[in-house]
């Protein structure tokens, strides 16, 4: 029952696309995130995902449309929701979402996590 | 599927002590709340709660220490454990837990809120 502080926990990982998990409660993980570039289109099919950008901004594609979201903002991607995350720029993002979310969903590529790390 | 914008969310109540629910997904809950002051003791039988620090600070009481918890900090606190959250100025805190919570848990009393505001 420790306090986290998110902002220390971004720097001991730099990995893009590499959730790190922060917490965990009633079966859901708190993760962290950095993005850069454009990542795989993918969804989950029992997973809602929520998306809290920590610092930086980056765009969450959908197949009709674009949200940008910028710091203090946050999304709930609905399961079945085919989705990207694209970030110009580095963003650091805190990920809520069942413990057995994989990273990229349906699909499986090189960016697919299966051992996450835990900070 | 909107974007929500944390900020921009508290400034649309002003109530202490009343969560305003901001989010839903995996049959969880995202609420927004203002402390100020000393809450009520009381714990939750089933649900383990999330609390994270978007502007100012508090202190989180437990029976047997006090952590301190700062802007960009957050805490979980498991099932079945005691605590008061104690703010000695205002705070916006950001709560992560099942849906089925209730604010102070065990107790009833004047602090108790049953029906949640959305934003």
């Amino acid at each position: 029952m420790e306090k986290i502080n998110v902002a220390e926990k971004f720097t001991l990982f730099n990995d893009y696309w590499s959730p790190q998990i922060a917490g965990e409660l009633n079966g859901q993980q708190v993760k962290l995130v950095k993005f850069k570039g454009p990542f795989t289109w993918h969804h989950h099919e029992n997973e809602d995902e929520l998306f809290y950008v920590v610092k930086g901004s980056f765009d969450m594609e959908f197949r009709d449309r674009t949200v940008t979201l910028n710091e203090g903002e946050f999304i709930v991607v609905p399961r079945g929701i085919e989705h990207r995350p694209n970030a110009k720029e580095e963003v650091h993002v805190l990920l809520f979402e069942p413990a057995t979310t994989l990273n990229t969903g349906n699909v499986e590529n090189d960016f697919t996590k299966k051992e996450l790390g835990r900070l």
